[in-house]
């Protein structure tokens, strides 16, 4: 059984990696915390909390934190994933409101309040709340269980520029915080993520379910996937939030490498880079597995759905 | 009637300026946050209690912070200020505790409760609390009256590296941060405290006043002369961080200009730069009365002499 | 018929480009520049003279240009190519000296008296040379048919850091240079020389042709194969340098793209990369054509020996 | 007798420095090299056979260098020097023409052939013609007697950003290597040239010399001055490059120190500062003279007139 809290800033694929976690039987989401990422931090908190409750678990609480990078300006990308940044489906209003906490005083607070060895958290978004939260109380570090992370690349390059994932570059100093702190960490970079594009029928596989969460979730995979076809020029898209859950589920699944791994903080041409020493040529020491690739793309999604399908049905 | 809170990392003449601030009949000390900086932030606050004590003002709270810099490695210099920090006086431990709550806590919390354009901040130490608090909770920014900072240094360089300042280096990235939030800065740089060499006499006429403060303060004038002498060449030296708090009190003893100021974050050799636009050669807004020198450090060290010998004389 | 000056530092990597650009009925080289890299410029000018002669063709004028980097200090690389940077061979001393102009001078004069578009480049090392000749005299990039260089890595990472190849990483500045000139410039990094390693019995092949050449190539690639088979746990290594010649000669076994490419010369962790903007992300225009994969490596192994037995039997 | 090469980008301070080497009987021209700068290098070129020309000495030779910096574009500044360079006279076209070698070359020619120790180098311009001669030649380090350059600014910042200085801005790598290679070198920065101001009425004792040199001059001065005039506030401006040959005829009106100098080429803010190690805080070996102050304003540019006053009346 995995406790967990996420962090996220919804972003259609953000929602699938919570209503799978929600949905698995070996997860337990003790909260959610939201940072500006993909839209504001107001919006991604209120889209978390929309998300929790169509999962049937408006108990979650949901937290917002960061309004922005700890150094740089906020990059809210609409053009991916619509107004709202969950686009794709008619959501209903969340019935219950954000906490008053706000996301990092409680990430400390919780931490330091669960047994060491306890919580692990799911990083998939800037991880600003999470630097902050270990520079307000450096101990939480050694109370984490785990960390996995969605973000950064190095085989695939980079998708916001040639070098930089979108989640390193928007808060390449927090990643890097989060990385120094001495945890056990695992990634899901794009160079994972992009191994593993969603079957071609997955929408309406989603959508067969019929259930609210199958039609919500065809509705955002439709929209979600338009941006990422055209530029990729391919049938489908993967769904990079949720295969980090995916990671932390069914590591049979993956395969990747422990090395040393960095982010370049101040390149002219290369900002928001995570360096990635996978042949170990720097001498510096492991700190981080790297998935480099899924095995098995049809298996993970399948499983997903699986999983999804766990979930009420209204 | 100021009313301040003072972040500092005592140093010697941190210990000077909070004695000063206490001592002024025109300033109210609500109370005092410490961080990493000359020793470490276990010992800046245990200083801090000392110093408080030692003014006849237990009341005063003081609340530790930040154990390093934002990005960085701390930086303590103990051959300047001695292994505790405010070596040269035989301090009487604390008779109090320091205040369990976190420094960046009590800031947010306090300038939330406190009316808008209430309080102002002295900072005396590199700025990572003042970073993290307005990171925390960006709303802060509105209600502060004005900062006071101690650092940075352009037409004297640096004091560390031939371009960075001390306070500015440990932390440039939270310096960048302070003065991005839009509020009334106010910068006493080595540019200006270079003007303001102690008098050659200043022991001993603090010895004179024939208190336990005057005592204290000698003694911590003769240990903290000592490297600085050796290195400039000079007979005496500046208690900086209590010139700022004299920037506060008599902004008539000080020249300087508003101007665009900025720090180098990413230099080969400039790092922790402060990049002054003295001329206005950039085109970007002022943000901060940028003061280049004490028009009358006589009459400045005399006046800090009269407030000294308001404190009790136990 | 492509009419070439080869820059280069020989290695034995080199070496095999050197002979294959010889032997072929298809080139013409008119002269061999040779400049600090694998070993220092006199032993590459003393290296590249062997393999002329080694070729059986003395006439071929060898001249001496940069003793290093236009801004970094030298990166010789004994390690990989032995002390000579051609070991693995009982080398004859060359018969014929040297020239005695620079190879900087003898570039710029040779390109502005040979006709416009005559003269092909083949870029073998750190581009110092050629970008002396471009800042020395600018006309000379609208005079070059094209350029062809070993160097660079993008989906492959660096073979010296995480992010940067060799050839680059000596002199990013210099390969800013020559890319920046605004010439026909085709890459052949190790994302596409990775993908072409010699085949198993390779240096079998070499010595059964009975040659001079065949045993000096053979034993060259056995020496030259060490250090990378420990490195990278591959059976065999492929020839970088003399794939570049061989995607002057066969473009029809390479695949790649024409897209904006840029060198990082100021990163904390990736000075020296090489940034393909694979995915036209930037909007920068394309400079380069980016060869990614080799195609067929066994054909261009089979045709390198085809080209390799042309060459005098002594 | 100092022997001399001036490097220049003239420039109405660069023209009043040419004039005043010229004039001296201490000193004599053996060549101008020109150099991209205040104006196109084919610009600057023809200026200073104008000004040769002007002194009565056609026979001087003048060579064309660089067309621009050796990474970076250039940044000519009509509105400092006016279209020309050299606007306030009525210039008459040269009637010799520039010579046909290329400035670099006839620089590494020169030096090689001159003795060991014969040749000063006076630098006024970006230093892109000296680095790549270095580069082209290193041995030509060792035979230079000494580098006087005009560029660079610590104490008083810099005049194009609040950072950098003009000459070092255009082409800090160049300046780098210039430093770099271990010369017997003096700078004439703005530290030093700001604190010498023309006198009040030079212009009218200039014209009041009643010779075409000191009509022209007159006439640049009142051009020269307006921009700085308008910039810094001050009655007059200093003759920045003539004042850099001023310390090479009279050092005993000049004040500084050998400490380390290095230059930024990667900062956010501040590439192309000079950064001197006043303090020798880095422990860094001194590389260079820096000059801080001129001692006497008022005898330096009466020792200037003296100079200029024995150029042919015509």
């Amino acid at each position: 059984m995995h406790r967990v809290i996420i962090d996220t800033d919804p972003g259609q694929d953000d929602a699938f990696a919570l209503l799978l976690a929600i949905a698995s039987p070996d997860v337990e989401v003790i909260g959610v915390t939201t940072v500006a990422g993909n839209v504001p931090v107001a919006q991604t908190a209120d889209n978390a909390r929309r998300i929790v409750e169509l999962a049937g678990r408006p108990d979650i609480p949901v937290f917002a934190g960061a309004a922005g990078p700890i150094l740089r300006a906020p990059r809210p990308v609409p053009e991916i994933h619509g107004d709202t940044g969950i686009d794709g489906w008619a959501w209903a209003p969340p019935a219950h409101p954000i906490r008053p906490e706000h996301a990092v005083d409680w990430l400390v607070e919780t931490l330091l309040r669960e047994p060491v060895g306890a919580v692990t958290l799911i990083a998939l978004a800037p991880q600003t709340n999470l630097a902050l939260a270990l520079r307000r109380e450096p101990a939480i570090a050694a109370r984490i269980r785990q960390v996995v992370f969605m973000g950064g690349g190095y085989f695939e390059g980079g998708n916001m520029t040639p070098a930089a994932e979108y989640n390193i570059l928007v808060d390449p100093e927090a990643a890097a915080i989060v990385l120094g702190a001495g945890m056990d960490v695992t990634a899901a970079p794009i160079d994972c993520t992009h191994s593993a594009p969603a079957p071609i029928d997955w929408s309406m596989q989603l959508e067969a379910m019929d259930t609210q969460v199958g039609r919500a979730c065809a509705g955002m995979m439709r929209f979600f996937e338009r941006h990422g076809i055209a530029k990729y020029g391919t049938p489908t898209r993967p769904l990079h939030d949720a295969i980090a859950v995916g990671a932390l589920l069914w590591p049979d699944l993956f395969e990747g490498r422990r090395c040393p791994v960095e982010f370049e903080c101040a390149g002219q041409l290369t900002t928001g880079m995570t360096v990635v020493d996978w042949l170990r040529q720097t001498g510096k020491a492991d700190n981080c597995l790297w998935l480099r690739r899924c095995l098995d793309p049809a298996e993970l999604y399948r499983r997903m759905q699986v999983e999804l399908s766990r979930l009420p049905a209204t």
